[in-house]
Parts: structure tokens; sequence; C-alpha cells
């Protein structure tokens, strides 16, 4: 074991150090000319500023749902005679207040990075291509090793606290499900941010461009318009700390149940079982850290996608030599009828994974960007006209959801065989497969989300360019680093959502674990979620709905909150004088005020809508109902937010096409309906995709936490 | 059991008379001038011959799955050793030819009666209000008593046949089984009709307004306009033909269910138990004719709204009183205990779903009505443009789930635990529970068919007085009742959707029991459907894309159909000299010819799609994963069509609101936006909505006929 926390350990302090090195790499560069760091400066202050006032709230949210939380669970156990009752409530808790902690600290860090980072890649575009690569993708490969470092760290210390490290084999059975309320933490932080991050961006966004582009007529991030400023936080707020939040509580989430199910083949693969995922995280870090430093164009006119390809080819490469030695030395063990475990197999499970990893980023590049069939179709679809090119956005959109749900049906099919096949049948095998597969999902997580992050950097310093009246050499660099991160963007939620689908089956075996433990059954038995009985029928129901009606709910409040904005600017161009010639200074301040507190406002009822629906249901309608609106909620969020997010990218690049001089470019009509079709899209991709993303995971979590109170 | 069969029998004859009557009345009316005849019969030749060549391509599919499904039963059945393997195959070959036949014969009795209806409900305006509506009412009533009894007739009449009369227990215990090609004969029939109906509607539609319309600059129904019969056409062929099957297939589909259902608790009720659903069908169709007989308008001011709910408030309180004795004169019987079934439990389970079936037409009614929050709150997001007309819809329309889905899940629950209640929580006795609750849903189904075909009826007279150069007065009746045709077409939606939400967990118990039977299990046994197994989760997963994918594949249809039909507008504006002048005609028939072509290869894939899927499940992933396929296919079949044909009713009545007055009235900007609402929601509630609810039944019927061969 000591080993294990050696390398596990040992990561976390390579992983600081790299950080370490990139930042100061990062602020030893240029901030640039005063005006470009007034306006980078005031950036920073809007993001931070929603920041802290997102995290009070949140903060409010959390702490009524830990005294929920442990108070019921204390109750819980107690009225089943449970002597652990207070020790489970406080390891709960504890586990709780840390993943929350370390989801906020995860999106904290994304920010701050961005908001350093922009204005720097701003003033490397003028000595090139390459300078300004370097600038914005080490800034977001900060955050996507702090984040998954976080993650690690996290899951590994309390694990270690709550009985790991005591070398009693039934206290360190009972440490993962210990653990839950991290997970559980962690994605009720994620869900606000990413909801209240992506009703800010699109709020900020649309509001702007209603009243600044198609009222006034002037041009995008023009410095005239007053909430110029709050779109270039909105950024920030949503791909940044939004999504940061998203993939740390994936990865920790996905590691606790991962850790669960290690403890069902606990009499096969002893401890290691339970730390194999832990390894293989720590693994995919390293393996990150080498793609990160092979990133570089050699010269200027080189697509810079192509190398964020070549440094994601490389992690993968590496990770999958190095699982070959993770599965093959750590997943060992002899089976009940004397045989060997087959690790060769185990290891195919990994394969699969990584390679579903893959397949999600391919499908996803078909769906949305501009060289392929269906952004030409839509294009295509704006000569006559808006409305074709919603009808034609929509139905491609649903099209998208058929390849990569067929993926994940072979991926889980896959390796679930394969696991059977490896652990001669024996219980739990099969889903330890699908477990070892979603391991090697997420072991490139650190590069996707340096990848991510890489986004919105590019976007905020194209912003800072465009507003400080930079040359046309600069404005092209910034130009291309923008289209390339508009496209990992669009990759990484893509990943994001296929990792979501095949942690499910994960998350699933992990709740139906908790399930056996507190009916006193033994984890080797099977407990089966009959879809027959008319209450896990009815729950099913309920959660197809609740996907629909939550992904509605996030759709208004974006809507709602650019009301807001949209009056603000409305007024400032009417109440200050000279705005328009650009002698006087919009009130960028008040703009940002204003979307802060629309945004964080309607995050609330679609946030509440996820926390109460899966607890009520599983109160009123049992245990085995709740798995049933589990299992069946996930599928429907899946497939939802595929067709959300690629719906969402493909118009949005549709209108970039039209815009690279197709069918009329610029001011013709297409190019007018394309508009409608990336405005539609932008609530679509931006705040209810990702959000249904945290949702699957929290409501896996939920149940995973409050099962003790189900009927 | 001669009582039983003499009820069915007497209500067939006194609805074929009551047929007869209607008839006379009908064809006693005047046809109006020559004019008025003369685009009478130019529709009529249109909805002819698009029924003669849809029925010709029908007749081909039905054929191939005809040789497809004797086939396989027989093989499947002899490879298990059946020595009934021939006389299975034949059964099921005869009752799929029948039910085909039937639902054929019930969409061309709907089209015939309303292009018959439409001239003469024109002419009938000219005597005011309540002579028109008597017509176009009148006619409505023939197409569902004539839909609703043949369908009665039909099972009956195989029942009979296939050894219900033989007097032998084990006969008449499998002769429902034998029965269930029907249900599948005409619901394969009725998707192609619906489909194939659904695109013609929507492609003449979009064709005719956006050449017509949008470019040309001429009002809506312009004879000018080439494209103005088919569209008239598409009406009847869409709404008439199509909605005619969909509901034949309903009552045909569930009735077969609960009759299967019978035969699990047939030691308890005997014969009478598998009767039960053919005497309360029999019972609403009576209950329709008086509801029917009470509909007119005594003043001309009056709201013809107002009369067609009184006439549905008397059926449904008719079929209340009726069903009390249907209950409690059927359901009695011993029980294992020995003790007496509770009748009065069994009623409730039957009020339970006719209050389902009116809670559904309010709630459709609340989501799509001008009157309401939802219609306005779209209407004045049109002044901020189409783009958050559209936003708004969407959001509006998921939103629209939410309810619909409480109130079925309530409906489910609460007669499940009643059936439990009443039959002493026998094997079964919940879900017999849930088959009383369709019946009595569906109960009111004639009436409601009536008001639904009542919608193009008198879109068409409007559409006949507008191009005959009516007087205003006139038009004003048509009008008036045009606007009432809308609502009654959105609300039967919403029946129809319901009836079949709730009928799924019926048609799922009786694919339960074929499962059992093929592996000679007792009927009292239980077979679960384990969603925690990976196949029946990925079947699951499967199901949920096969509504998206199918929903996407029926919305491009209608715009790639669209496009033949614009391409041929544009030329014959610009080929055929002074058709805008009014002075030359335009060439309707190449029209309707155009669209007829197009629609007719458009409904091809996504009908194969939804044949297709569900066999592959069953025979790659076995019996249990097509069950969890089939319920979850179904669940998310539901919330889709909610949403899909609730937000097409609510951006159709936000044009509609705006048209009123409101927000600048015609002619507006906010008009502009509306209009992209409207045109993007057709293809949602014309096409893919109604289409959605025929593949919920096409799939349960499917599995159920090729449940032998699944592995």
């Amino acid at each position: 074991m000591t080993i294990y926390f050696g390398i596990i350990y040992g990561v976390t302090i390579i992983a600081v150090l790299a950080i370490i090195i990139l930042s100061k790499y990062i602020f030893k560069q240029e901030k640039g000319n005063p005006k470009m760091q007034e306006i980078s400066n005031a950036i920073k202050e809007g993001a931070m500023a929603f920041l802290k006032r997102q995290y009070k709230t949140i903060a409010l949210i959390a702490i009524i749902v830990l005294i929920i939380i442990t108070g019921a669970n204390y109750f819980a156990n107690l009225s089943k005679g449970s002597s652990d009752a207070t020790s489970i409530a406080w390891h709960t808790g504890v586990a709780f207040v840390m993943g929350a902690l370390c989801s906020a600290i995860s999106g904290y860090i994304g920010m701050y990075m961005t908001v350093n980072c922009n204005v720097r890649t701003a003033e490397g575009a003028r000595k090139g291509l390459n300078k300004a690569l370097q600038i914005a993708f080490r800034g977001g490969a900060i955050t996507g090793l702090a984040v998954t470092t976080l993650s690690l760290f996290g899951v590994s210390t309390l694990f270690l606290l709550f009985g790991g490290a005591s070398g009693n084999d039934t206290l360190i059975k009972e440490a993962p499900s210990l653990i839950v309320g991290f997970g559980f933490g962690a994605s009720l932080v994620a869900l606000f941010a990413q909801l209240g991050g992506g009703i800010y961006t699109k709020a900020a966004d649309v509001g702007a461009d209603l009243v600044g582009k198609v009222e006034a007529g002037i041009p995008e991030d023009d410095p005239r318009n007053p909430a110029v400023i709050a779109d270039l936080v909105g950024d920030n707020v949503g791909d940044c700390a939004g999504r940061g939040a998203d993939l740390f509580e994936s990865t920790a989430a996905e590691n606790v149940g991962a850790m669960i199910l290690g403890v069902a083949l606990y009499p096969i693969f002893g401890v290691k079982g339970i730390l194999f995922p832990l390894v293989a995280r720590a693994l995919g870090i390293i393996a990150s850290i080498v793609g990160i430093a092979f990133v570089k164009v050699k010269n200027e006119d080189e697509d810079p996608m192509k190398e964020l390809n070549k440094g994601y080819g490389i992690t993968t490469i590496l990770v999958l030599i190095f699982l070959i030695f993770n599965v093959r030395y750590m997943l060992t063990g002899t089976l009940p009828d004397g045989s060997e475990v087959n690790t060769w197999m185990l290891y195919g499970c990994a394969v699969t994974g990584i390679v579903l990893g893959y397949a999600f980023v391919l499908l996803t590049n078909y769906y949305t960007s501009v060289n392929n069939r269906p952004v030409k179709e839509i294009a295509k679809s704006c000569e006559t006209g808006p409305a074709t090119n919603i009808i034609t956005g929509i139905s491609m959109g649903m099209e998208s959801t058929a390849l990569p749900v067929l993926f994940i049906s072979i991926a889980i099919f896959t390796s679930y065989k394969l696991g059977n096949a490896a652990l001669g049948n024996i219980p739990n095998a099969g889903l330890y497969g699908t477990a070892i597969a979603t391991m090697g999902m997420l072991s490139t997580c650190a590069f996707i989300l340096a990848m991510d992050t890489f986004g919105p950097i590019t976007d905020n310093a194209g912003g800072i360019a465009e507003m400080s009246g930079a040359s046309e050499e600069v404005r092209l660099v910034t130009d291309r680093l923008d289209a390339c991160g508009n496209t990992t963007k669009a990759l990484t939620k893509g990943y994001a959502v296929g990792s979501a689908a095949l942690a499910t089956f994960l998350l699933f075996s992990a709740y139906l674990d908790q399930v056996k433990s507190i009916l006193g059954k033994p984890l080797e038995s099977w407990y089966s979620i009959d879809i027959g009985k008319p209450e896990v029928f009815i729950a099913g129901f309920i959660g197809v709905m609740l996907v629909f009606l939550f992904s509605s709910t996030a759709i208004r409040a974006v809507g709602r909150a650019a009301q807001y904005i949209i009056v603000e600017v409305r007024r400032q161009f009417k109440e200050i004088p000279g705005i328009m010639e650009g002698k006087a200074k919009p009130d960028y301040a008040r703009c940002v005020d204003i979307v802060t507190k629309g945004a964080l406002k309607e995050m609330v009822l679609p946030g509440i809508l996820v926390i109460t629906t899966p607890v009520l249901v599983g109160v009123l309608l049992g245990k085995e109902a709740a798995g049933g609106f589990l299992m069946i909620s996930t599928i429907a969020g899946v497939v939802m937010a595929l067709f959300l997010n690629n719906a969402g990218g493909a118009w949005d690049n549709a209108k970039k096409y039209i815009e690279l001089g197709s069918f009329g470019g610029k001011k013709s009509e297409a190019h007018k309906a394309s508009v409608v079709g990336d405005t539609v899209g932008d609530p679509f991709k931006d705040t209810a995709g990702p959000s249904l993303h945290v949702l699957i995971k929290l409501i896996s979590t939920i149940t995973l936490v409050f099962v003790a109170l189900f009927s």
C-alpha cells in the first residue's frame, strides 16, 4: 500500500512543481500597454466580484444542505439501530465540506489563471503565434493540472484519514462509502458554478449583442458597448470556473464510485482494487504533463489546433502505456475457482475507455466543425431564413445523439463482458470492468481541461486586442487562436458528456452497493431495479421529465437575466451623452453588477429542482424507484446534453461558415438568419447542456448520500 | 358470454345506423356554387390520389412485413419444438392483414368524410353558425364513430373466430395472444399514414407560405398560389387520415393488451375479464353518440367551443355512469382467500382513467390557448425578435411536460394500488387496475375523434370560402369555426399522447405475459426487467436515442419535401404568364403530385428505423433488454411528444395572439418573429409529435409480435 500512496503523493508533488514552473513562466510575461491593462483589470475585477458573490450564495446553500445531510444521516441511521450513526454523519459532513471547498478552489484557480493570462496572451500575440499559444495554453494547463491534482489529493487523503491507513480490513472497506460526501459536495458546488456561470455568460452575451450589435449597430467587443466587459467576464465565469468545477467533480465522483466497487472485489484484489482508480488518475496526470510540454508551433503559419491534437495524442499514447503496468501490477489476484485474474482482459477495459474518449472528441468534431456536412447543411438552410435554420439545427442536433449513444453502448457492453471474462463471472466483475473503462477515459482529463481553459483565455485575449485597438497583424493572431479555442471548447464538452455517460453505470453500481449494505445484504448478492414495478416506472417517467424541466428553467433563466442587462444598456445609451461617439466612457461596472445579481438570482430555482427531486422520489417511492430514477434520468440527461451541445455548437459554426464568405457572407440575409440560430444555440450549449453534465452526476451523488433516508 | 357479444354487436349495429343517419344528413346539404365545387373537387381529387398512392406504398411494406412475421414466427416456434408453429404463424398473419386493412379503411373514411363535408360546411356558413357547425361536427362524428366501431368489431370478431366461441378454456385463453397481429397491422399502417400525411401537410404548408406569403407577398389561401390546393389537401391527409389511423390503432392495441391481461386473471373473472374491455368500448360508443347529438349552438353569437365542451362533458358523465354497471356486473369473482372482489375499487380505477383524460385536455389547453400565460409570454418575447421567440417557445414546451407527467404518474400509481387492493394483491392485480384505467380513458374516444376531425373540415371550409371569394359575413362564420377547430386539434393531440402514456404500462405487461408463456413460466410468476443489467441499460439508452433520431428524421423530412414544392411554385410563378394578375390559372395538380411523391419518399426512412430498431435490440440483446427498450423509449417518446406538440401549438397561437392586435399586430416586427416560431412549430406539432404517439404503440406491438425471435 505504501508504494501506491508513494506514487499518488509523488505525482501530487510533481504536479505542484509543474504548476509552479508554468506559473513563473506566465507571470514573467509582459502585461501590455496601459490601455490593455486597464481592460484586463476591469475583467479581473468583474470576474472576481462575481465569484465572490456567487460563492457566498453557494456557501449559504451548502450550509443548509450540510445541516440536512448530517442530520438526516444521523437520525436515519439511528432509527435503524445503527451504532455508527454519529460516525457516519460526521464523516459524511466533513467529506462534504472538503468536497465543496476543493470544488470552489478549483473554480477559483481556473478563473484566476484566465484573468491573468488573457492580457499576457494578447501582448504575446505581438511576438507571434507561438508565443501567444504558449501563454494561453500553459495558462490552461495550470488549471487542468491544479483541478485534477486537487481531486486526487482530496480523495486520497480522505481515504487515508477515514480508515484507509488503519490496516484494519473492516475499516478500509468502510472508508470509500464515507467519502461519498466529498463527491456530493463537489457536485453541489459544480452545479451552481456551472449554472450561475452559464447563465451569466449567455445573459451578458445575448444582452450585449441584442442592444449593441442589433439595435445600435456597433461591432462585437466594441468599447462603446456598456456590456462589453460583462461579456468578457462571462467567458471566464462560464467556461473556466464552471467547467473547472464540473470536471473536478467528474474525477472526484467517479473515483469514489470506482473505489466503492473496489470494496466489492476486496476478496480478490485486496486494497489494491480500491487504490487502483487513484493510481490510474496519478499516472494520467504525469502523461498529461508530458503532453502539455510538447505543445508548440514551429512556424507561424501552422494550425495551432494541430499542435493541440498532437499533445492530446501523446498524452493518450502515454496513458495507454502507463495503464498496462497499472492494471497488470495492481489488479492481480486469485479467483474463487483457483485460476488467476486475466489482467490483459482488464487492460482491454481500460483501452475501451480511452478509445471511447477519443471517439467522442472525433464525433463532436464531425457534428460541430465547419468542415463537415452538418454545419454546411445548416448554413445552407439559412438561405431560406431563420425558420429553416432553426428546423435544420434542431433536427441535426437530435441526429447527433445517435452515434455517441451507440459508442457508449458498445463501450459499456465490451468492458462489462471483458470484466466478467477476466474475473470468471464472479459478482460485480462486469461492473468493475466498466469502472476500469471509466478510469481509462478520465486519465487524459488534465490535458482535456487544459484545452478547455485555453478557450476562454484566447477569447478574452481577442476581446482585449479588439478593445485596445491592436494592429491588424496582432488581431490576426488572436483571431486564429480564438477560432482554435472555440473548437477545443466544443470538443471538451463532448468529452465531458461522454465521461458522464460512462460513469453513470459506475455510480449506479455504487448506489446499489450502498443499498445492499443498508439492507444488510452481502455485496456479492444481486439487487435488481425492476422497471416493471409501477414505482420504478413512474420514477423513470419523472426522471426524463426532470431533464426537460431543468433544461427549460436553465434556458429561461438566461432570457430573464438578459432582460436586466438589455434594459441597463439601453438606459446608458440614452442617458450618458457622447457614449456613441466614444467621448464618454460607459459604466461597465454597473452592467457587471447587474448581470451578476441577475445570474445568481436565476440559478437558484433550477438548482433547488435538481437537489430536491431525487430526494423526494427516494423518500416517497423507495430505494428501488430511486435507482430507476437515477438510471433513466441519466440516460435522458446524456442524450439531451448531446443534443443541446451539438445543436448549439453547429449553429455557432454555421454562422462562422457564412461569415467566412459562403452563401453571401456577412451582412447577407443568410447571415442574419444564422445569427438567430447562434443566439438560440447559446443557452443550449453554454448553459443548459453543460449544466446537464453536472446534473447527471449530482443525482448520483445525492442518491448515494441520502440513501439512508429512502423508504 | 352471449349477452356480452349481444351488447358488442348490438352497439355495432346502432353505431352503423347512426353513421347512416348522419351521412344522409350530410349528403342532402347543398354543395354551393360552381366555383366552390370546383375547388372542393380539386381537393377531393388530390386527397384521394395521395391516399391511393400512399396505400400502394404501405401495402408493399406491409406485404414484406407480413412475410417476415409469418415466416419468423413459424420458424422460431418450430425450432422451439412447438407443435402449434403453423397455427400461430397463420393466426398472426391473418390478424395482421385484418388490422392493416381496418386501419386503412379508417383512414379512408376519415378522408372521404372531410372532402365531402368541407364544401357543404362552407355553403352552410351562409345560413349561419349553427348550420355550419352541425355539418362540420356531424362529418367529424361519422369518422369518430366509424373508426371506433371498426376497431371494436375487428377485435371482437377475431376473438370469436380464433377460439373465443369454442367454449374451451384453453382455446379461449390462447385467443387474445393470437390477435396481437391485429394491433401490429393497425400500428404499422398508422405509422406510415401519420408520417406520410404529417410530412405532406407541413411540406405543402411551409412551401406555400415561404414562396407565396413571404416571397410573392400574396395572402394565405390565395387562389394565385399554385400550392394552395396542395395545402388544403394536406389538412385532410395529415389530420384526418393520419389521426384516424392513429386512434384506430390506439383503441385496437389497447383492447388487445387489456384482453391479454384478462387471461392472467382468468381464474378470478373467467371470460368476463377478457371481454370487459370490449364491452367498455361498446358503452363508450353509445355515450359518444348521445354526446354528439347534444352539440348545437342556440344563438349565432355563442362560442362553438362551449358547445363542443358541453358534448364532451355529457359523454364523460354518461361513461362514468355506464362503467359503474360494466365494472360491477362483469368484474365479480371470488379471490383465492375466499373473499369477494371489491368492484367499487375497480370502478375507482376506471374513474382515474376518465379523470386523467379530462386533465390532459385541460393541461393542453392551458399551455396552448391564447388566454393563458405561456402563449402570452411567447408572444411578448417576439418583440425582441425571432431568436427570443424560439428560446421562449422551446423552454415553455419543455416546461409543459412536467404536469402531464405528474398526472400520468399519479394515475398509474393510483390505479395500480386500487387494483391490488380490490383483488387482494394477487399477481397481475395491479396491472389489471391500470388496464381498467386505460379503458376508462379511452371510452370517450369516439367523441374526441369527432372533435379532432372537425378541425380539418372547418379549416378546409375556411379555405374554400376564401378562395371562392365568399362574403365577409360568411368568412366570419368560417373563421370562428376554424379557430375553434384549431383548439380541438390541439386538445385531441393531448388526449392521444395521454392515452398512449397510460397504455404503455398495459402493453408492457402484455409483453411480459408473452415472454412468460414462451419461457413456459406460469402467468402468475413475476418476470423482472432489471435495468442494472448492462443489456437492459444499453437498450434503454438506445431507446431514448431512437426517440431523438426519429424526431430528427421526421422533422428533416418535412424540410426536404418542402424543397420540392418551393422549386415548383417558383417555377410556375416564373413560367406561367399572368398568374400573379389572376389571369392564368396555376397548375395545382402538379404541385399536389410533387408533394405526394416527396412525402411518400421521405416517410420511408423514419418508418424503417422504427420497425427495425426494436427487432434488432431484441435479437441482439435478448428479451429482457427488449422489455427495457420498450419501457424507456416509451417514457422518452411521451415526454418528447408532449414537448413537440405543446411547443408547436403555443407558437401557432402566439402568432394568432399577435394577429389579434397585441404587440403591434399584423405586419409588425413582432409578427414577423412570431411567423418564424410558427414555421418551426409546424413539423413539431403536425409531423414529429403525432408520429411519436404511433411510434410508442408500434414499438409495443412489434415486440409483442416478434418476441418469439428474441434470444
